[in-house]
C-alpha cells in the first residue's frame, strides 16, 4: 500500500505541473501533442512527415524524450523550429516523460514563435498513458507488426487518446493484422478517437492526419 | 531525490524477493527464463515455437504477465504443462513483472514436474530491466520492423541480456534494418550475449534457438 501512496503522491504532483504547461502554452497560443507508441512503432517517422507538410503553414518544435541517445533529436533537427532532447534514463528516474521535464524543456523554447509543440514520448505504451504533461491532445501510434491485440493488452493508453494511428500500412501484405478487429477494439474502449490509417515510408494517409493536426491548432489557439 | 530513494528501497526488496525464487527453483531443479521486448516484438510466438519444439522433452511451465487480459495464456494453455496468468494493470502498480509477482505464480505450480519455466513479461523495453525476477537467464527479443536503434535508445535491457534475439526475419525485404549495425551496438553494450536471428512464422532459426535452450536446462539444473 505504502508504495501506491508514494506513487500516488508523485501522479497528484505531476498533474499540478502539467496543468501550469497548459496554461502557459495557452497564454502563449501554443498547440502541443503528446504523440505516444510502443519502440519503434514511428513516433519520430511521424514526426518527420508531419513537418514535412506543415512547415510552411506553422511554426513547429519539437520535444524528443528517449531513455537514452539523441539519434531522434538529430533526425528532426534541420526541419523543426526548435528542438529540446529530454533523455528519461533508467526506470529509477522515469519510465515515461514527466510534466516536470516538459516544464524545463519550455524554458528552452522560444514560444512566441512556436504554433506547435510536437512531443515524442518514450518508447512505452504502460507509463506515458499516467502523467499528463500539458498537452492538449494525446495521440497513440500502433504498428501493423505489433498486431492488433494491443488495445485489448494495454487499453489506457488507447482509452485516454484524442486519435488513434494505424502506422506501417505498406506491410498489410507481409504480416496478420485484422484492421476491423484493431477498430472494434479501440470502438469499444474509447469510441470519439480520432483513427488514421497511415504509413510513414509511402505517404499514405499523411495529408488527412496533418489536416487534422492543422485544424486543432487553428481552432484552439492558433496565432494566425 | 525522495522517489527515488522510495525507489531504491523498492528495487533492493525485490531483489531479495528474486533471490528466494531462484533458491526455490534451483531446489527443485527448475530452470527459467525471462523473455522480454517491446510490445508485438514476438513473446508470445517464441513460447509457442519453443513448447511445440520442447515438450517431448521438457515439462514446461509458462507464466504469462500482461498489463491487462488474459489472451497470452489462452494461446498457450494447450501446449503447457502449467500457466499461470498474472495482470499487472497500471503503472500505479507495476509496469513490469515483479518478483512477489513470480513468488506468488510459482505457489501455483507443480515444480516438482517442471523442468524449464518460460516468464513473459509484459511488453516494455524500460521497467522489466531493473527487475529481477528470480529467472536464470535474461532473453530480449528486438523485431525487424522497429528498426536497428533499439540497443542505443534503451541500453540497459540489451547490456544485462543473456541472449538477444531478432525476431520476424520473414519481414527484412520490407523494412529498412541494418543487422551489421544492430549486431554491433550489442556488440558494443553486451559482447557476450548469444545472438539469434529468427522468424517465428517461417521457422527460421528455431531450431538453433530450442537448442541453446535445452543445454541450458541441461547444463543447469535439468532432472534427467
Amino acid at each position: 500500500m505504502k508504495k501506491i501512496d508514494v506513487i500516488q503522491n508523485i501522479l497528484e504532483a505531476n498533474e499540478t505541473i502539467a496543468s501550469r504547461n497548459q496554461q502557459l502554452l495557452d497564454k502563449q497560443k501554443v498547440f502541443a501533442l503528446n504523440i505516444m507508441s510502443a519502440p519503434g512503432a514511428g513516433k519520430t517517422s511521424l514526426i518527420l512527415q508531419t513537418l514535412a507538410r506543415l512547415k510552411s503553414r506553422l511554426n513547429i518544435a519539437v520535444i524528443e524524450g528517449d531513455v537514452a541517445s539523441t539519434v531522434d533529436a538529430e533526425k528532426v533537427q534541420s526541419e523543426a523550429k526548435a528542438v529540446v532532447q529530454i533523455n528519461t534514463r533508467n526506470m529509477s528516474e522515469s519510465c515515461s516523460l514527466i510534466a516536470a521535464m516538459i516544464e524545463s524543456a519550455l524554458k528552452d523554447m522560444p514560444l512566441d514563435d512556436i504554433d506547435l509543440i510536437l512531443i515524442e514520448n518514450v518508447g512505452n505504451l504502460i507509463c506515458p498513458s499516467e502523467f499528463a504533461l500539458g498537452e492538449h491532445k494525446r495521440v497513440v501510434i500502433s504498428s501493423l507488426p505489433e498486431g492488433d491485440d494491443k488495445p485489448t493488452k494495454y487499453p489506457l493508453i488507447f482509452t485516454d487518446a484524442h486519435a488513434v494511428i494505424i502506422n506501417k500500412m505498406d506491410l498489410l501484405p507481409h504480416v496478420d493484422f485484422d484492421i476491423a478487429n484493431f477498430r472494434g477494439s479501440i470502438q469499444g474502449l474509447n469510441p470519439k478517437a480520432e483513427f488514421f490509417e497511415i504509413s510513414c515510408k509511402t505517404g499514405e494517409g499523411i495529408e488527412r492526419w496533418s489536416s487534422w493536426v492543422l485544424e486543432q491548432v487553428e481552432t484552439n489557439t492558433s496565432k494566425k
